[in-house]
């Protein structure tokens, strides 16, 4: 999507594509280290937390070259990113808390979503597509993260809102798309919505209705 | 594929394949439910076991664009289905059986077989692939669905003819379709074959030869 | 692949990829048979551990048509296999061991690695890209092979190298080929580094660093 003249739009986007995949690396190496995986292990499960949401939305949309191949510096910081974590956890007994993943967590959720839902629009995607898009490239990661560790993924079966937030935050993405606004608008509307309403959730201890089966 | 001038055999597909999503989403519905997931966890499972199977046939064929991008009313009507399934389920105390799970499983196994065989012949595929890809078609969205419940999917490990029950229609399929018999009988019949195996096998309890390892 | 003019280099990565596809083949048997899944659940995840490398690897590298769908035949050789291996085993009681399991292993992981490596320096990926896309090849199936079975990925968890291995003989061939050295060298070179460092590794019992969280 580089090859386009980067516009404000696009540059805000690339930007915060980088600081989605951080985030979501992060939350996959704690995850990884708290199921004691073996160093590779946590390499790999970082790697698809971070790119496994990115990867499905160019696969779904048929987008090539993927975005991790056009900034291969990418997968270098990546890299990097576990040795030096690794190396820090043998150091310092780092004491791995659902806090500590929970918060990058939700800023990777909403930059992801908006993503997802901007570049499903640009494709000329339906409305509901693109929101769906924008909802699988932000929870993805995570559920390939928690299934590769053998877990039910969490954001499925924990009733919090989590992909929810990312439901109305994309809504407001196509919302704003619709009315005409500028694509910077509605993507730091969509993020900062959806971050808010995640972090909000956790914070005011939000649960989604369970339910007699 | 539904660019193409709509024939009698389109027609039927079409058909076909909307009444396929509508069984495999209850099913993954009930599993979701019976697995105790959240509203969230409900709704995407029962997305998978819908949409996954034909996903990755279009996938695996490169067709593009997805059927639920070409047809967005049948995940609006999905979204639907799942938010009164919760509300329904929520009110009255509903028993989920296997039961339950094993008849609209049974005709989604069927249809969506017809389905994968069909597009695979259409775009050349050596009949072998095209029977794997009718299978694959029919199967994988269970595969998914019993996968992110973090179980092993029943399809691999309950000894009871599922897959195989795919496997003979989609030959019987490739055969019609070799005679030269017109696409609406090759489907049907395949649809019933599949179908009836799979209904005759768990009603007669028919299960695969175990074996000592 | 096989639409060019074949080269010696050429004809010897089919044969690579035909010898890998059989030994990982036999991986997934052995498992899906441990973990007592039924003859169909068999079938499948020997199929996954043999096809599921290489097609992650075509579908990243946007590859069509599949080298399943190019060479049916191995399909058909996969069919054979899995049902003569399970009469087969239905007679004679076998004693699956976990050392029957890694000797193939360790020679699918380097000749997937290397067939990974070259497809993807031929399509101008950047050599990292290339390295990883050797590794998801060589591992991937196996990865697949566990999920699948509802285990946490071996690869990933048993503190032993193994994707380690793979890194290292990808950059190899990576070197090779940046030196300009014919394929075939950087082939061989690569898979014998491969599997010779994980029969290595298994043999002296090396183990990656284990670490406090």
């Amino acid at each position: 999507m580089l090859t386009e003249i980067p516009s404000w739009g696009e540059m805000l986007r690339v930007l915060v594509e980088l600081a989605g995949t951080l985030a979501f690396a992060l939350s996959g190496l704690l995850k990884a280290a708290r199921k004691r995986l073996d160093p590779v292990g946590v390499c790999v499960v970082s790697f698809l937390a971070a790119f496994g949401g990115g990867t499905l939305r160019d696969l779904l949309l048929d987008r090539r070259p993927f975005f991790w191949v056009e900034h291969v510096e990418l997968l270098w910081a990546m890299l990097a990113l576990c040795v030096l974590a690794m190396l820090f956890m043998r150091q310092h007994h780092l004491e791995v808390t659902e806090k500590a993943i929970q918060w990058p967590d939700a800023l990777g959720l909403g930059l992801f979503a908006a993503t997802g839902v901007h570049l499903a629009l640009n494709d000329q995607m339906p409305m509901l597509v693109a929101v769906l898009m924008g909802i699988a490239t932000g929870v993805f990661g995570g559920v390939l993260r928690d299934m590769v560790c053998n877990e039910t993924p969490t954001a499925f079966s924990d009733h919090q809102p989590y992909a929810v937030c990312a439901f109305a935050g994309g809504w407001l993405y196509v919302g704003l798309w619709w009315l005409g606004a500028p694509d910077w608008t509605a993507l730091l509307a969509c993020v900062v919505v959806t971050a808010g309403l995640r972090i909000l959730a956790i914070w005011r201890k939000w649960s989604l209705p369970a339910w007699r089966v």
